[in-house]
């Protein structure tokens, strides 16, 4: 199982990853069967298809900034919580967002679950 | 399927809950075949054995504060992220956590999952 600290430093990279229009770094976060649910009550990404979610997401700019300090477990999971801002045919659009994060023995993400809804996602 | 306003006014309660030294109005929120699994990574516990668990919370005079707004999702899970604090044999514990909440179609908690690890607990 991967340390605490290992499963808090990917938490960080993926956000750093964002703020550095880094997609290959965020995507180097994840293993190769990996599953995303973003948001949860989406249909299930595979990883390539996260892949072309997280460039949409840089080329749209997207800043994250987390919102508390990341959390572990006691177990194979960690969690953060964090707002997203990007913009989008010029209208800016800012989502509150919780990602629980499961990782394999080897230390990559093995599934991402994304926490936000409708409510949580403001336009300006 | 719940609202996203029913299920973040429940977790709202579920922190209130606390704050008032009120272990009825938590358990009111969760439903007979509620499972916990708190902290991620322990045993889960039925409702019984989470029942103990939050009267031995709330004797400890546990207080919990919100971290960020509550998050929803597109479905019937919603997340939030805050520190509880609680004094047992003198000395303060102060955990971060994050938890995730799935509800039944009556509104009611059916899973809980709290994200925190040793790493998230400091001793004062």
């Amino acid at each position: 199982m991967p340390t605490q600290a290992h499963m808090k430093a990917a938490l960080q990279a993926y956000i750093d990853g964002f703020n550095a229009d880094d997609p290959d770094a965020i995507m180097a976060l994840f293993a190769d069967n990996a599953v995303i649910e973003d948001p949860v009550g989406s249909p299930l990404k595979s990883r390539a298809e996260f892949d072309a979610f997280i460039r949409q997401g840089v080329k749209f700019g997207a800043r994250l900034a987390l919102a508390a300090p990341i959390r572990g477990s006691h177990a194979n999971h960690a969690a953060m919580v964090f707002t997203v801002t990007f913009v989008q045919n010029g209208v800016r659009y800012t989502t509150n967002s919780t990602d629980v994060m499961a990782f394999d023995a080897t230390g990559r993400i093995v599934r991402m679950d994304g926490f936000w809804g409708p409510s949580d996602v403001t336009v300006s």
